[in-house]
């Protein structure tokens, strides 16, 4: 079998859908799915989808596509979501900022079933906070803990933490990621929009909201361009 | 200058970090800059930070660097956000669902400065809604107004919404988005993890946080595994 490392991220995001979808079917209760019907069904590149697949080509059955629970396997085992001697992987993540945008992420449920477990949450003032408020409210349960940002490096290192999630304001941001990488994470996912510097060996994904609402401006900016360009003379 | 037409979605989402970057190299009363400095100051990958400014190469002064306001306005003028008659662009768009993750998002302060209006959020729910809870608790001012779902046809028109961020339940988002589609929205932003079916002209950008997970899980995996492989025989 291929060996997982050198895959391009874009790949390795790809995947990550794959997998989603591919346990969509399974509830489904589907056996196989050939990955013409896998990119149809989902508004996938099926050019895309049937050469990441290849790179599975061994588990492909000519006429009857991919064995979707295998597939699904091989992807997570590639992702590093599992690995063969020990099953699902638990990833220990923290979250640091618990305010509006900490406490969104901090009561989402994917997480968990995807092997990300919220082990802490860190915040300037952990009481008052916003995760701290929706929880006393009783709006959920078994809520993750938070604790003083002064706290953070012990408990990273106490608890291994695997990862961090970064929601804190912007001017923080860059403060936080150097006392994260001291610490010894060097996985980030940042949704504060400022680019962060880390040492080589860190690896960060940003989720920017307003540069992807901006990708959409320019996609109905550039069809009404397109559309004044096709009218006639005298109704421009 | 060059047209706005056909530039790829990875340099638009490029030119609104470097927006983003030049506001803040404003703020610290910079005038030019080259894009060597631009690269190294923000972590940027400095061959495709030059890339992407020749295409502004007609602004660039040898020697100096670029003038900062000036290759603004030009990013701005490309992106859509600014036309050079009227100004700042404002987009109209809507948030479906108002929960955990809408509530988050009608809260950001980010999108307003960037000329994203909020102009309205639907939810199954409204007075229940986490948003309105939120609201109602005296946290924010100027709550934008959640109507329920059967408004959003005659809400959409009516507005003239260009946008839409999608923020429901995996089960609902494929209904909502067809809703969407018909009344006229042809760029959604989603935060469902579920690839939604959509027309060609209709633009979606989607962000999937567990996706963005497992590419940091990936890495870490990856790191690990190159790790092993170094370590003498005896010691593994």
């Amino acid at each position: 079998m291929k060996t997982a490392d050198n895959i391009s991220e874009f790949t390795i995001y790809r995947l990550s859908i794959y997998k989603r979808c591919l346990e969509q079917l399974e509830r489904e209760n589907m056996k196989t799915v050939s990955s013409k019907e896998f990119a149809s069904r989902f508004g996938l590149n099926s050019a895309q989808v049937r050469k990441d697949l290849a790179f599975f080509g061994e588990f492909g059955i000519r006429g009857m596509g991919y064995p979707i629970g295998t597939l699904k396997e091989q992807i997570m085992l590639i992702l590093g979501l599992t690995d063969s001697v020990n099953g699902m992987k638990r990833w220990k993540t923290v979250v640091i900022g618990a305010g509006r945008l900490g406490a969104a992420l901090l009561r989402s449920q994917d997480f968990l079933s995807a092997g990300f477990d919220l082990i802490a949450a860190f915040d300037k003032t952990p009481e008052t906070s916003d995760y701290a408020r929706q929880a006393s409210s009783g709006l959920f349960e078994s809520p993750v803990p938070v604790y003083p940002l002064k706290q953070l490096e012990e408990t990273i290192q106490s608890a291994s933490a695997d990862m961090a999630i970064l929601a804190v304001p912007v001017e923080e941001a860059q403060e936080m990621t150097n006392r994260l990488v001291n610490a010894g994470i060097t996985a980030i996912l940042n949704f504060v929009p400022i680019q962060l510097i880390v040492p080589s060996a860190v690896k960060v994904r940003t989720v920017d909201v307003v540069a992807e609402l901006q990708c959409l401006a320019y996609h109905l900016h550039s069809e009404k361009l397109r559309l004044q360009a096709q009218l006639p003379k005298d109704a421009a």
